[in-house]
């Protein structure tokens, strides 16, 4: 890689839970997201109980050329998890990977789209109820 | 309403956290659905620190008709509370409301269209992070 080219990176950020299966939706994204944009450095990351942790993640898309990390809360609700906890995660990362620019995207749950896609998943289950 | 009808409602369901800003996307989920149809019960509730939990909200859909509820998880990962803790509160819901008949249908996370929508969130992400 060029090193005068600048490479952004992203970062998937979910909770993570102690049983694995928690954390195939998550996959399921980075897969297609990693299907539309292959060429893209892409990193999938917890905040507890899964591994690997933000800064380990941030770690990788650097060694893969990233110098721009566009770090995204795959989380609905923008919580104490997202409003303190996450701040002083990537102050952490960035303090080890100097050079390494970090960004935080909202909560995914604030996206119309995401939104959106949540209300027409919820009139399916209506219309696949039993009256 | 004739006695004899039956009548679909939707009860969202999240975690609940102590801010009360984190409900705001769900508030959205539950704004929009009330826009497209207008007719359907709809009810938000809550797993903890916010209210009406899942009993109270499902009365409330009882209240205005609804024989047949069905529960939409909003939750990407199915973790502790949805496998174990959900169909615990719903056990009780039932035991409450005879004559209610409630469905929980999966994690919203599983769903292709939310997965599709989160992975396009994290793309507009990328592409609005500065290189």
């Amino acid at each position: 890689m060029n090193p005068q080219q600048q490479q952004i990176g992203i970062l998937l950020f979910a909770h993570g839970a102690r049983d694995s299966r928690w954390a195939e939706p998550f996959q399921r994204v980075a897969a297609r997201l990693q299907d539309q944009a292959p060429e893209l450095p892409l990193e999938l990351a917890f905040l507890e109980f899964m591994t690997p942790d933000l800064t380990e993640a941030a770690r990788r898309l650097a060694a893969r050329g990233a110098t721009s990390i566009s770090v995204v809360p795959l989380f609905l609700g923008q919580g104490g998890h997202l409003r303190s906890g996450l701040p002083e995660l990537v102050a952490r990362a960035m303090a080890q990977l100097p050079g390494v620019r970090i960004e935080v995207g909202a909560a995914a749950g604030e996206d119309p789209g995401v939104v959106a896609a949540l209300a027409q998943y919820a009139l399916q289950c209506a219309a696949a109820t039993r009256p």
